[in-house]
């Protein structure tokens, strides 16, 4: 470190200093306007970085460093308060400039709204990906309360966008009648309650096909990620999503990008939520991205 | 919603407004004078209706909604600071008035000793009933420093007035050496540290009887359940305790009333008791209430 | 209290259940999607009136009791989450209403922005009418990162609406350069730093007016409130807010309406931001409502 | 420090080890079983002990050491959880004690209905004695709702005991209409709103009587006191009571006992309740005790 | 009680006053000043202690009552602050002492290299032991950014002591490459993940050896211990931990002392890991002292 | 912003990127480990800059905005946990450097003992200099409990250094009786309890000087800032603290540098004294860096 060069302060750890040659862009998407109930995602991913500090550098789970793998922390994408629209649209620009550079995406929320502009871009690049959703909730709805942009829609829009057929949601313990109808009549593949077991079925017939990772943070019981807007009884262990990191990164599919949403720290004053969100975002960049 | 309508704002989610249509009736019983450690289970009744506004209205697991329930949120019996004795009387007049208009009794504390007066308002209706008590503590105490009136108490002061075969506690993990010494040579029947496994045995033969049910949330690890007054290491998930309210829910029996006691929302910031708390008690509306 | 009656639980305490015979009607408006920095205020008004419970009715201030003011306590308008202008035309839809039944309106916030359709209702009613705004933010900018619609314009609003010269800011120690240099050069009238001094000034020359009052609770230091949004150093004790609303209740001017804003409880564990913000309502309603 | 005698921890800092010689005695009242709103100052002695560990020895106020006042911590006094009477009878039969051996009692509570044991127990040694009262709330009232043993009833029955024209109130701004008019026409001195202005009034007054001080931690403003029962905004600074501490330190009067109260940690993640209280303690141990 | 004993307040419930005839000693090694993290645990071994007030004295896991195991809680060793050597010193030096006097020495910390300096006191009585080590992290650095005394080390340190076929490391799951690359290398013995499972496997290995055994409290998942300066997700449950406590004590070998370090109070307002450690404690003193 | 570009993320708001033309240098000592009560300080700074983000960049106070000066955020000193001694050469050395290359250092703690270093390095540019300090706690000890390193000896240390003569105090209200006396009879000058009336009288005598600023912000009375190691009540307003920089702005004295220290955010979750610390940051680089 030389104090006279500029600071670059509060980075993912070990974050490489240039955006051209990294094989993978971490970036932040800190929106929570559209949320039902408790808001503060915004700040999920500054926490995270911060929290990064914390962790090991090596993985005794993946055997590996991260100075073995190329990175860039580019920050937060400086998004317009209260203005879904305009946020969604300056996602969707951004990530389908780091898809031009042939980076592997991974971001961070902010409510899980932001994940739909993703899928948005990836379909630009893609002609046929596949959707892995973990997640306690089902993000199914066509609406909420009135309003098409909402962070219970995503699921349903990319079902859409990409066919319910490419979508398989795990860990499911939370949505309306008309969410879980959906789930069975649409030829989408949901698999309630557990994220581990199943994924151990799935994987294998995903064999060879790129694959969108998308994780919201309150797959897990409460008790392990507090610090989140709708948090819901009955979740999974951070055991449980570890392996599921793991099942994954050893899977022979091709990850194409991934996102960990719905971080929102205030609710969390032992910082556990961040501590282990940036846990897992360790182990997707040794394991994801390859 | 019309706005020049009386408010009524912090009911439980999707509460019907009419008593004499009601099934059921959600009351609170705000009353924490003789607990022994942390106090402030009073608060509970209000936060949980809090926090269930957060809930979905539609149950996964028991696949039905909360409007094919017909119940009524009473709201909290005013109960006297610092009096005991006029607290039970209280609760147990207004629970025979609710057992004498049919409805089924579903409580909310408060501390453990609430119960008390409910046991003893069924005993007037109900010759023969069985109690299903769900704990981390025996609470079989005959006293407790000398107040025969204490949270430590109210299942001892049941085996009385039933018989101590017709009590069955489960997950029991602290207690006196003279409780554990009762529960082997009374005729009760005791189940430590777990809940689901022996209730998979017990319910079977208690085929077609009345069965209450109480719920003590400190049954849970502290982990899932940190806002309770006296928080007991090595409990159960919330998982487990969904489980069980399923199994019960299933079970061959005749639901009489249940109550979820010790929610204590100040040493909780996170709030994952009182959201635990709403849905546990939206899954009892679903399942227990016929 | 009857409880085979409906329950209306949450209200602020005292309120009558009567909108038609009220002269005062206190809705809440839980609105944050513009905040730039720290989300939350939407829950402001649940946690105003669960800290009302813990007032006494009757004010050594005003030497009067709440049963000498006839309020109602409608709710919450139900706003849609992350729809600033649906919100808007809400908010100003209901107010319209209020005003047209000659009720008194008293709003809780929320972010400040909910101010900005109060002015133009009031507008339809009042040709003249002069508004007073305590605040530690200038809140005259004309756009904030692009969006008209934001917490930091509804005062540069209402400049437009009925001519800087009938607005009135107290208390104001933070905004751009060019808010600042707005209020010099407008008309407007902008009193820094403190709030008790300079009332004593302007009311006598307002006598006779129409005047609505708008307050911003971080216009107190935030050591009196942690739970808002934008806290700013510096600020006024609840002292001196309580001596404002006495010399506002005792100026010969007509007070026509008054909002109370930006309360955002998780920022304040021990809940005193809520607990004084109740006690606001309650001078207030005690003093204004005539 | 010799680690094989028995450990005596958590005492407030400086106490000597032996009660014989001791002229003053620190004792707590952990009783918090007739609050009206938020329980919890149970705790407040136990942490007002802890947070003594990082208090200076020396006043600059008082420019003395607390090595030059014998004072012995005698611990809490075990009451019984939810007997309002027994733990009263408790608490003043160990007062009376305390005054037979000629020692100065300063108390920590607790709720203040604890004082009222203690009044007791001092018209039994004194037949003339003042009671100068520091608090928020009057607690002049006969009963809360229905009960005679309340938190807000001591200084009413104080005012029986030894006559109203005995008892002054200071810094009061909460409390019942009848309350107030009680304070008029009982002979009582009521000074509202402030403390040290119209305790220099006072003190004069009282040149050469005996003297019970009782102080409420709510006198202060709830930013300075956020760990309590019933906040209430509006309150004095903490350099406000310690300027009253010094007057009455420096006054020609008899000062016979003290106590501190309704300090409620779990209110205060920062400590600052205790840690202002331990400093009071300091003060008056340092000034009062002669 | 009597109230004219010297208090002896926070020491650990129904801790014995004698040293002299005690079989184990409890003693407090409040130091954090190396921890690379999040410091706090200096405060940890009061809070065990005051929480440890809220346990039952009869463990229903070992059928056995603290009455029945004679110790005694010498407090804290008064450990200069930001001395590490001196610290060390100091706490071997009280070791060593406890050991001649033939004393069970069961520490709490404090951060892991408190542990150090037992194991040198240890080595000094003992020819032969062996280690068990429980914890998250491997602490196997030889040096910490250039200090060689640092939380990360003991381990290591232990393992040149001993020699490293005498350490047995369970539940790791943090750590450098190169502590990992020891562990396989250096003849040591390391458990990653898990503690119950191994153990089974390692302890009839140990049959009649001395063994002391180091408890780390970051073991348990930051869901069960939020209270701790470096939390790391996906750890076992504290079920898991008391478990291990049982297996340890059913076992046919020579337990020689224990410690459980890393409490740090200030991130878990909830006291949840506090709680969780008293309860730990009181089964180490019931099942390992002998 | 581009995203091709490093990310340089939690930098104190609108920091320049530029060191070599940079005026000020504003640098973190993230040093804790001396202190004798609550650790902590060592995330002020982060915690700092964080909070930076939601201040107005422009000052009502100073009329004047950030843009107008030229400051540089060289981030963290990376200070070696637990080493005193090597942390505070490190200091020594920056600090050098930043006077050699004629910058104005403005550092951020950390604890009070990291101004030491910065003292000894201000020596070696300036032959005479006058300190200001302003701190609830005298800091003037010779040792503490036997360490000459702590953070209770800075202000002793640099009477030796520059003369007593030259160190001014403010705002003192804490200390040994030792302290008092040195303050007394070594010529040095120390103004007790208040910090902006006294200051008005010493800064005409100070004309033409070179002086430096350092502010312990536990000067604040605890209300303002519950975020710092050794809260004291009895402070200072926030409000009095910005009158005090902005009475510094104005003198005729020359400014050569300052620190603002004890910021520790984890005692203070509404995060009001990083919010606070960033604002008087901001107004001493507006108003001091000439």
């Amino acid at each position: 470190m030389r104090f006279d060069e500029a600071y670059s302060g509060n980075v993912f750890i070990l974050s490489k200093p240039d955006y051209k040659t990294a094989d993978a862009v971490l970036y932040g998407m800190p929106m929570d306007w559209t949320v039902s109930f408790r808001p503060g995602s915004r700040f999920g991913p500054a926490r995270i970085r911060e929290a990064s500090l914390g962790l090991e550098e090596y993985s005794p789970y993946m055997d590996k460093h991260l100075e073995e793998v190329n990175y860039f922390d580019a920050g937060d994408i400086p998004l317009p308060f209260g203005n879904p629209q305009r946020s969604l649209d300056m996602i969707e620009e951004y990530v389908s400039t780091l898809l031009a550079d042939n980076k592997f995406p991974l971001g961070m929320g902010g409510e899980h709204l932001v994940t739909w502009p993703v899928f948005k871009a990836l379909k630009q690049k893609y002609d046929d990906y596949v959707v892995i959703h973990i997640d306690a909730h089902a993000d199914l709805r066509e609406q909420y309360e009135g309003e098409v942009l909402s962070h219970s829609t995503p699921i349903r829009k990319v079902c859409d966008l990409i066919g319910a057929e490419n979508v398989y949601s795990f860990g499911i313990r939370s949505g309306m009648r008309e969410e879980f109808e959906f789930a069975k009549t649409s030829g989408m593949h949901m698999y309630k309650f557990d994220v581990a077991e199943p994924l151990k079925e799935v994987l294998p017939t995903l064999k060879g096909r790129n694959v969108y990772v998308t994780i919201d943070i309150d797959v897990l019981d409460p008790s392990a990620a507090p610090g989140t807007g709708t948090a819901e009884a009955g979740g999974i262990t951070s055991k449980e999503l570890l392996e599921a990191i793991q099942l994954i990164a050893k899977a022979d599919i091709n990850v194409i990008g991934a996102d960990l949403v719905e971080v929102a720290p205030v609710y969390d004053h032992s910082e556990q939520t961040p501590i282990a969100a940036s846990k897992f975002l360790r182990e997707i960049l040794l394991g994801w991205v390859k």
